[in-house]
């Protein structure tokens, strides 16, 4: 069984800890490298204690000679960061897996507006896939870098993929509107006021809806998806912050076409995920909950038409996991040819 | 001063002892009877340990000749249980306020497919007043029985009411869609396993997405507000489900005609809003936030349009108060010439 | 009706809020001033969304002569602010009430310790009360500067009171033992990683084991009560963070003496606290919950027996009301020989 | 590698879906039988949607023929049911691990007075063994039937065997108190009014302060542990409920002995478990989390001496596993020779 060597930059955020606790239990990973600009020195177990007992891993400097020995790196750092050593590791034959924004965008344009950085490397960008692993597959495998997605991403295309994908033209795509829910842990893990306990307990709230930087991720990836070009510049996605840890459900209201109306939904989503084994296209009237994922690799999809040009899609993950770190080891899975679900048969604890 | 005596028929439940909560600081009110079928003889203070100190009242087998002594009484029951009394308290003088649905819906054949009850007086509910007190103020002073509006279609209304009130065509009534979102209060306090803590903490869910009994009630509000019948059929309601106790918020998408487009929603709706006490409309760019009315009759809005055509209201409440207990005081204070304010100034819970 | 002109100086924490929300409704104060060095000119409703509507106050810069034109100043700072203005204001005949702790220990090694600060007005320490209302009301109304309690300790004093007031020797003052448990709330309003959400939900500990500044003032606050020093040096403290944001309960395990075990503690509860509006003591056999004092000023005790020689106290507050905000304004009122309880009826907000 | 056949008798709570989660993945079991009074014929991941795709599962009838097919069958039911079947099955070569209280006390007294109920098979009883894992593991794993422990006395045990055991009087066994805290999940799987998330959101309790059936079950423990009868029965134990779903903190005080004062009681602990997988001797000055555990079959423990007589020792676990299910499969594998940590290697969910 061949075994991999792995290397996590930035393992001090929830992306890493999440890496930790998938990869640390791969029958296929041995983790060789956590690097953490603050944390040089200190235990991981230290920080995070639900490692206790289950690795001696120390963070370290950022040392580039000792990533280039391993096979593959993960990057869990702030957008920007992969960026920077994407090439140098590709030219020593290690692949790189983003689990930042950095190769999450072709249109470079967009890229420097959402996320304030100019592109350090457009000819790696260029020939980096992007990490929806159930959409890309064949890419993904050839690919050195991969740029996993964002959560609410994740849930989108995985959850209008088999509409968009079809021959037929199903649904307007000018008039998509997402609602998305998502737990606190998606803003990830800094010392921020609006981050503190009392002020997210007990309480709900839409926030960036005049923009946020997973839209322009949507509507390329929806562009990528269709094969159709500037048709989804109109869609409206507000995301809201949720009491809870973890968790994400987007709420998608679509208009169908006639001939949408008049197609057997349901049966279009089976079939196109029968052999998907982390989609799960639930039974008419089922109810996603984000509970049902939580902490497994999984995103399941129900289907409702409350009218017969109405469509609504709703789709749920664990945003650390599908939305996150799981994805990214599915994606890692791919490139080194291992089973796909490799490391990632744990099933979600409920409750 | 005048002080009115009040019975609450059913204070078991949330609506009951958040009833009690503003009722018994309310400075024209005496509280005289609490019936509850199960619990007579037992102390209020004892079912509800935040009374305690505040109120020796015990609960008493509901008797209406007691009940016909008050001047109002509010039921705080499960649907169908106001209509079997109201026309004798009616002929007695005293008001009701309904807090359940019976006087919610003026289509009988709704009502009846909805809740599964066949009115027992149709006649009382015809005179009856619709109790969404800002819309319906000169109605409401003159009934002598309310339907106090469920907790959904008072963010719905509130949300839209400058529009739908306006002489132009500003929005597309058949294209609105509404996304709520509710804290687990909204379920009423009864000993269900979906309720329990554990399905509902660190969860998020959809609910009711093939229907709920809140959808009948929105149309029919939102064709009286708007005078135009038929046209709001089509609107879609999905509502889920918030690990939190108290708060609501509806995110409402409308797609906006040309004249909507031009017109500046946000001055509208400051303008309509603008002489009342209980309902906020935030500055551009807000997020209303649930917390930010936590145990207050208060309703906050926020505008956004992501495009030219499209428009975001949110609109948010405590559902235990705004959207139950603390509207049904408001129009108790209207209908017996009380400062709409009386006994509703507390201010919000925060954190 | 007397009315008292108030300044507030840092009202951008949670007792800060709390204070406003207590004293905009107050029948006998005026707000006049609302310091904050950092957020001068920011309406204080643009910070805390369930003011708004309620107050057009802005924060200030500290401004000495400002605060001597009201007559009483709260200090809702980090420790060592008040100290530095407490001298000065009361010159001018303006009192102070600081919720921080630069009053609460007349021990000045202790202080110095424990807060790592010299104290910078020994003098007006000396001539302060401790602002514990229920046990130091004669000094309470003639002091001019109040150190109002910590919440921990104000749990533990009413729920030791009884017992140490007693002429009779009946418990062990040596083998107690205050398992606390408090909401996030208590540590205040700061961005700081220990507090975030995804920290904290979900979970339990205990923290500050091996020594919690709410230690020594206990030890004080105890030997005052009974008249005894030294003996109270090896009380145990650990206080437990419980995922809520409001809410405190110490579980206190006494050893009766021969006396006590032949005492009936329930009736010497009841008897001690009969005239108290605020303090309640439940019948035999209650369990006190955090919510049913949720927004309110207001502590609840019960008792246990669950051997002869042993007691058990369970004493529950709000952290933020009784145990901080709305003690000092019951200190306030007793300071300006208004009704112990004006602005103090609310009712608590349960669910 | 040997495969056990695996029944689980009432898969309908919280233990069974836990049972599940671990023995579907357990490479050492197939799972064959799976009943409920209740729900026959329904799949068990139409009730539990975490288990959607790992399981086609039906629940059925309680077939005791079926049963005794099974080489193991886990009882996870109400108290009663196991001691009904377990002879029968034990007669049948099948094993019997019972998640319930009627193999965990001897003193059928004691068993008869809280449980209510009188015991159905004393023999089987006697030879059954007690399943506290790491202290009973020669028994266990000679043993027919096992009562597998309840979560607090577990965490209680495994916090004090070190002392107890050591031949050494280190501790004085009569001022034991053990200050519990629980998630709201150890109260199991029920519709009652007591457990709605609205009753326990945002709030902090004790509860049974006045008996509690885990009472009996750590006493008679604490004397097998010691091999001293009588001398525990001053223990006192008050269990407290969290606004969490899952996880268990006992804070445990203790007096020491002159020689317990002498001993170095941190080494003593680190050395009882240092062969120990599941239970982990944290660092001096250590605060365990219940998140640090959350999923995962392990129990912290971290020790402070805040005087030179009195030890605190803090008690970490998941309820539901190392506290039930986890602790369940860990017995297993010793009574089927398998690696004591199969199927029970997954790292805990945090955040």
């Amino acid at each position: 069984m061949i075994v991999v060597s792995v290397g996590i930059v930035g393992g001090t955020g929830y992306t890493g800890v999440e890496l930790l606790r998938l990869l640390l239990r791969h029958p296929q990973v041995t983790v060789r490298v956590l690097t953490s600009r603050t944390e040089a020195g200190k235990r991981v177990a230290d920080m995070f204690p639900s490692l206790r007992g289950h690795t001696d891993l120390e963070f370290s400097d950022l040392n580039l000679d000792l990533l280039k020995q391993c096979d593959v790196v993960f990057f869990a750092t702030p957008h920007g960061v992969a960026m920077q050593h994407a090439k140098e590791l590709v030219a020593a034959q290690t692949k790189v897996i983003d689990l930042a924004a950095d190769f999450r965008l072709q249109n470079l344009e967009q890229f420097e507006k959402w996320y304030g950085l100019q592109h350090s490397c457009p000819d790696v960008l260029k020939d980096s896939a992007y990490g929806l692993t159930e959409l890309n597959r064949e890419k993904i495998k050839k690919a050195s870098v991969i740029g996993n997605p964002g959560c609410y991403p994740t849930t989108v295309q995985l959850g209008l993929a088999p509409l968009l994908k079809s021959e037929q033209n199903l649904v307007n795509p000018s008039c998509i509107i997402i609602d998305a829910k998502s737990g606190v842990s998606g803003a990830g893990r800094k010392a921020s006021m609006g981050m503190i306990y009392s002020e997210n307990a007990d309480n709900f709230k839409a926030y960036g809806v005049s923009g946020h930087r997973h839209h322009p991720e949507i509507v390329e990836a929806l562009e990528n998806i269709s094969g159709q070009k500037g048709v989804f510049d109109h869609i409206v996605f507000v995301p809201h912050l949720v009491p809870m840890i973890r968790g994400m459900l987007s709420t998608i209201y679509l208009d169908l076409t006639e001939q949408g109306a008049n197609t057997d939904i349901q049966a279009l989503y089976e079939q196109f995920y029968a052999d998907e084994k982390f989609v799960d296209v639930m039974p008419p009237n089922s109810s996603p909950e984000t509970r049902s994922v939580r902490g497994a690799n999984e995103l399941r999809i129900a289907l409702y038409k409350p009218q017969p040009h109405k469509l609504i899609v709703l789709s749920v993950q664990d945003n650390l996991v599908k939305g996150a770190a799981g994805q990214a080891v599915q994606n890692m899975n791919l490139m080194f040819d291992f089973a796909e679900d490799a490391g990632l048969t744990g099933i979600g604890l409920l409750p």
